[in-house]
């Protein structure tokens, strides 16, 4: 299969239009069938497509997503999105490998917290 | 100027390796006068090169730094970088924009840190 410049990142935005809308069935056309999902924060590792649709089928909450940005090439994409869920937000950020077949088989996923400003650089910042 | 395709991840490059080398006149030359520079986890922003740059350069602790993944177009890039210091191991995420002039104008930052793992979802999981 011949694959386009960039076409990672039009996989991406397919998969988060699909988590998005809930149609599970077209979420899980663009993931392999073998897929690792890793989460580096906890070390948590789901491997294989139907666990990984089950984990994002039955995510708690009445969460939406919204996406801030997708970069990618033909075989690799990162993005970042907005995750909004009982009042509050979160930024998730994702990394990508597709396959040879463009399908993503590896996603490494990476959910920043708050935390307070480290001392000794308010000389250089401004909160905002 | 014409930008070609993919050259925000080149400049990135150039960002990382510079910053590395601790060569703060060549990571400057990459970057806007005007750089804006925000952390959402801390709500920390800094405004301008010159404080940009003292910034990293007075930046604590004996850090190296490698590149995990740069993707970007011309004038978009993200990076995942693995940043280590005093014995321990960081990721660090960013996503950055160019100016027409092809020099970073705004950088968006997070550290994601380390979480237990939530209840509920363990029959779908391993820990690795």
């Amino acid at each position: 299969m011949v694959t386009a410049m960039g076409e990672a990142s039009d996989v991406v935005a397919r998969y988060w239009a699909a988590c998005e809308a809930r149609d599970w069935v077209g979420f899980g056309e663009l993931i392999a069938e073998d897929v690792v999902y890793e989460l580096p924060q906890t070390r948590e590792r789901i491997r294989g497509l139907a666990r990984y649709v089950e984990f994002n089928a039955t995510f708690p909450g009445d969460w939406h997503l919204s996406v801030e940005r997708i970069l990618g090439d033909d075989r690799h994409a990162a993005s970042w999105t907005r995750f909004e869920v009982d009042g509050t937000t979160q930024s998730g950020l994702c990394f990508f490998d597709l396959n040879e077949e463009a399908r993503i088989a590896h996603i490494t996923d990476f959910w920043p917290e708050p935390y307070d400003p480290p001392p000794g650089r308010d000389h250089l910042t401004e909160l905002y």
